[in-house]
């Protein structure tokens, strides 16, 4: 009877890293590690399992409901891995309230698990970098954040054409539903949700739903229409905004312009951020490329985060970037570089007998901080060479007898097509110059 | 009413990572990283989740009957959080195993979930280095994972002395107890865990299970008592040991001297590794201090580890090495560094208009790769310095009335307690000195 073997395929939804593709997700991660400490934030982790009651207060109900991996642990608590990384930083920020120096700047890179049907850009397990800065009553913590947003992308060769940020206000949306067209609280946030799926039905379906919950208003869908295509010189037109709200997003606007961000920031009202957590302005930033426009990452102002957990208040600012949309994104406009393995030195083994010095050898090279590739069964020179063209190793270190009589090497240049024999500490020298060049 | 709180708690036997310990956390990778990379080994990841299935034929099974993470996930498959990565690492590279150039050199630094009670160096989610070797069918393979697994904590400043790496191979146990103590194969199956568990359990509870399991031989403790302290030199005295066994042992440890390793490294018949996939040598490094006097981390040699998935045949060397038991081990020898904030700048905010000159500041600082946190708040001169002291910076950058107008900062370094005024350009290019050397 023949065995039944099991699948080499991975769980649905989610990837396998090999080498390739690690070094691609510790490339977008590094570089966006380096723009974030630049501006003095230090990374934290939580566990992957909370307990379930931490997203039942503030995740989105689509979430917990249908996309949340819940279960019993075998000491029948109720847990779930983590969609979101916002309720783990809300908790442990409220758990050192009065020890953390104010203000607070953290980010971290979780992986993140959303049980979603697979599509473009849509995975069961992503990763995705989480900027916040708590304790900053001020619009320049949003400048902070939205520069810092920008910067990520610039860091990654991005030009100032290829994204451009759209910036709203909570309290827009609030003042114009409640006072402009006096909707009750429980209709404005039906229609806040409607608006944020807008982009995802046909206009027919929105007019549809938007007159269902507007029955009283037959000029509604035109209403908001304006709304959602107001400019800041024509905001005070919008009936229900407040004098007070208008200043706070003209304030913002003046001193985007002032930093050098004028050229990448739009008001938009149509802005819409699908979690209940958000209390200020909000953003979302847009690939101008036509094969991906959509909105690459987003966050906002929370005022109210930690209340779950403390009577204090604790205002926050912030926004999660995922790795799946970014990568998209870069490859979309010619962004993501060649990783290669040339950095690493290859030492073939010619000779069984050859093995201890070659070892040696590769020790030499390893303190000095360059990686080594050591054949550790002899073979066929043209074996070992296709192996190291295969991995793309540039650098070849050949012992042969000539070599251990002389104490020497024969140090190859692959791409150069060069090679010269030299002392063992010249050799290093050497590949080292043209590493850290 | 008052308004029911959340705790602020994690989930048991976890950790959160607050920017301090996340500092080590990325300290102990990182060193790991530069050992394991300065070998040619390439970084892989696969998914937190994996089907059941994978677990149950190979993993202990203690760990899937008790300590797994598993649940129906919302599709109705059966899945697991992954309480160890070799099954993980056997189905990627079973699943490309034509395309990949061998030898497959791999490492990575998985978090790993295990329902335990919590204890000393015992949690739920750790994080453990994986590092394989595959496609290796010679001892040298061993002796590049040895020569490794001690680089690895020598590049963490670990004196010699400090730990001592224990070496058997599966072959012995299994020629002792069927050709030596002429067990049927299911008793040495017992009496292989009841050593796994020897040092966990009293003298006479350890000589009552060896008597129950071995009913025949009143001798069976004694001659076991005597294989388990064999040495090299005494091992040919053993019943039953094959002399190829003997010859497979010797040649390694003559290598290993000749590398340079013997002082380093004991033969320990009684070592024997928990997991069943293991079939040639095995090895355990353990703390020397009397402290901590426990196995550091272990592996060894598996050859059938893509059996489930293939038929083709693969060997594999390799080793696990714990985060928590890596720190505990630090701690204890005193080589934990102090890991603080010390190259990042400070910009104090003296005047709210002076911010996006402060700003700007910042930014050329960042562009420069110094990271800089720029306060957002103007607030009074002590309260900003406390805060930086706090926080652990070295360097902070004035820019108040005068150095507006003459377009200058003054640069204080905290550490020397001087002082400077300067230009920007200046100021910047003495930090880098600095923070480089």
């Amino acid at each position: 009877m023949k065995e039944q073997k099991l699948t080499t395929a991975n769980y649905k939804g989610t990837r396998d890293f090999f080498p390739d593709q690690m070094k691609l997700r510790n490339y977008l991660f590094s570089v966006m590690k380096q723009v974030v400490r630049s501006y003095g934030y230090e990374e934290y982790d939580g566990p992957m399992i909370e307990s379930l009651d931490l997203y039942r207060a503030k995740t989105g109900e689509e979430i917990v409901g249908k996309q949340i991996y819940n279960f019993i642990d075998k000491g029948g608590r109720e847990v779930a891995i983590r969609p979101e990384m916002t309720p783990t930083v809300a908790r442990m920020v409220a758990s050192k309230l009065r020890e953390l120096p104010r203000p607070i700047r953290w980010f971290s890179i979780p992986n993140l698990w959303r049980y979603e049907q697979p599509g473009h850009g849509r995975l069961r397990e992503h990763w995705q970098l989480n900027v916040d800065l708590f304790g900053v009553n001020h619009h320049r913590a949003e400048l902070e954040i939205l520069s810092l947003a920008c910067d990520i992308l610039f860091a990654f060769g991005a030009p100032r054409t290829s994204f451009r940020v759209k910036v709203s206000h909570r309290a827009l949306l609030d003042e114009f539903f409640l006072n402009g067209l006096n909707l009750k609280p429980e209709q404005a946030q039906e229609v806040s949700k409607i608006l944020d799926k807008k982009n995802k039905i046909t206009q027919d379906e929105y007019k549809a739903m938007v007159s269902k919950s507007i029955p009283g208003d037959s000029e509604a869908v035109t209403k908001i229409d304006s709304f959602l295509s107001a400019k800041i010189e024509t905001l005070s037109t919008i009936p229900g905004i407040k004098e007070e709200t208008l200043k706070i997003i003209s304030d913002l606007f003046s001193d985007l312009s002032e930093m050098g961000l004028g050229d990448m920031v739009d008001f938009d009202p149509s802005v819409v951020r699908g979690f209940d957590y958000y209390t200020g302005f909000i953003f979302e930033i847009f690939d101008t490329s036509p094969e991906n426009r959509r909105s690459l990452y987003g966050g906002g102002r929370y005022d109210n985060l930690i209340g779950l957990f403390s009577n204090e208040e604790l205002s926050g600012t912030g926004f999660g970037l995922g790795d799946v949309t970014l990568q998209n994104f870069l490859q979309t406009h010619g962004l993501l570089p060649n990783l290669g393995n040339e950095n690493t030195v290859f030492i073939p083994l010619l000779d069984d007998a050859f093995f201890l010095k070659a070892q040696s050898l590769a020790g030499k090279f390893r303190s000095g901080s360059v990686g080594v590739d050591l054949s550790l069964q002899s073979q066929k020179m043209g074996k070992q060479l296709s192996y190291a063209e295969k991995k793309g190793y540039r650098w070849i270190l050949l012992l042969g007898e000539d070599e251990l009589r002389d104490n020497t090497v024969t140090l190859k240049d692959m791409l150069n097509r060069t090679q010269e024999v030299c002392s063992w500490e010249q050799a290093l020298q050497k590949v080292k110059e043209v590493i850290v060049s």
